[in-house]
């Protein structure tokens, strides 16, 4: 079957640890461990976030007075250059020589009409003081939010609407690719008055796009690794179960705290009720578990109740 | 017929020019300008330099001082994806939109036992005082050598031995789709004693990585653009004349000053000879003319004899 997962940022430098080559090579190859048994049993694509990773070069071009840092269509095409490279080589010295791999650099469409550029919430890079960060608003036109004890930047992410390079993808799976594709939910890009294709300052949630991509390859099932095993309900209390089959519908109407699960569940969900396949969301530890359906969370028009693990 | 076209580092970054994005991203569209008739007419394969890029990633780490700067073959990965974004989308913002494109990331096997990892000559990265160079000498096992009026790290050139994602390149040029690989002379990697595949801290000639790459595909011309419009003998003499035609063995017969040309030269009478295909040397904005052999040094078995232009 054809098996797209998508690896969250922090799976490659996790939260709190130095963000240092070394690290993220090390985390890198546990995750390659993980694909690997999905990289020989089936057709697979693999998508990454890159949350860490552009705000360590953000932080590292203001660190260097003098050149401008480089907006973040370019720090997210670098990115998809490093963490594709780093997934290459590891899966590549696990599986066998013979297996082809293909990173594509990954460019994505969006509206310039999306709400969310009424409405930057993602802060990126360096945490400024008030008085800093009212001097780089006044000189970058930059919007500016609380965030980490001081100010930061913020800025959109609007909804991916097509990744332009899906022929290649397609074409390179149809060969036998194992497809890197869809890095940190693709480069931000957009048509202007112009008829143009520009960069824009934006990030794209790489759930939404890396389901906007299964969705378009038909993939059989969609994972979405992450830290947890599976989705929960009543999470953090002692009535806390772990779900194992859930519909569309009935995962939609669950309630989440704020932060990353929200996305996840909509992209699955969506995925599920457009394709009629499986997306499933657990810890990239159990990927071959989940694959054969013994671990994770699925989600899929042919659960009738929400079953839970044990 | 297959063309494949290497531009030079400094075609996207000119030297003593700042090294922003927006002159980076001006240059980019001046080549893109250029190749787009080249991308019309033929089967195009674009391979491009890294240096000034990979300068100012060393500069922008080494200004970070919460973390390493990360190794250079990651940071060659990233200009891989830099780069090819700003020539992807700006080619495509001239050539028709069904025009398929494909930036693909490109690693590339050196020896370990190359003679240039004892000699190494590449200057990288700030330039430091006597004392701060050899405090990092010893505390990063750096090799440090005069230069820009300091030191700066030297690191080697090893010669590309082969560039693993060559299948995909060549399934992606029979879809159609003009590929962009083996930037900056591809990834520098290494199989060590336990079998893997490592990154190695190393840059490659890009020239030569092209080469490698343009006689795998087996092109029907490889031409290197830079920012001379021919190869000349008596190069700065009142008797300076520009080649038009010439044989591999009569321009390897021939003398240059040190500097960027004998690498091409190589490159080229490599390929002539290995191939019967030809090899072109000559300015980027003459492309064109280049490919319909008005324009530019061609390098070919065919030439008896050295013609000049008048």
């Amino acid at each position: 079957m054809r098996v797209m997962v998508a690896l969250g940022g922090n799976a490659l430098l996790r939260r709190g640890e130095a963000m240092t080559a070394e690290n993220q090579r090390r985390n890198v190859r546990i995750a390659a461990q993980a694909l690997a048994p999905i990289g020989r049993a089936h057709q697979l694509i693999i998508a990454h976030g890159n949350g860490p990773q552009v705000g360590l070069l953000a932080l590292q071009g203001d660190a260097y007075k003098s050149v401008e840092t480089y907006p973040l269509d370019v720090l997210g095409a670098e990115t998809e250059g490093m963490i594709g490279y780093m997934i290459e080589q590891e899966l590549g010295n696990i599986l066998p020589f013979e297996q082809p791999f293909a990173t594509i650099l990954s460019m994505v469409e969006v509206d310039p009409k999306d709400p969310a550029f009424a409405n930057p919430t993602k802060p990126i890079g360096p945490v400024y003081t008030k008085e800093e960060a009212d001097r780089v608003a006044a000189e970058k036109g930059w919007r500016m939010a609380p965030d980490g004890g001081g100010y930061r930047r913020v800025v959109a992410s609007p909804l991916p609407r097509r990744l332009f390079q899906m022929r290649p993808i397609r074409w390179l799976l149809d060969k036998g690719c194992i497809v890197i594709c869809a890095g940190g939910g693709g480069i931000p890009t957009m048509y202007r008055d112009d008829g143009k294709l520009y960069g824009v300052e934006a990030v794209i949630d790489k759930d939404r796009a890396s389901a906007l991509v299964a969705r378009e390859l038909l993939v059989d099932l969609f994972i979405m690794a992450t830290d947890t095993d599976a989705v929960y309900v009543d999470w953090g209390t002692p009535k806390a179960k772990a779900i194992s089959r859930i519909s569309p519908d009935a995962i939609l109407a669950l309630e989440f705290a704020a932060g990353s699960m929200r996305p996840k569940v909509e992209a699955a969900a969506e995925f599920a009720q457009k394709t009629g396949k499986i997306a499933a969301i657990g810890a990239l530890s159990d990927l071959s578990k989940i694959a054969e359906g013994k671990a994770g969370t699925m989600v899929t028009d042919a659960a009738d109740k929400i079953e839970y693990y044990s």
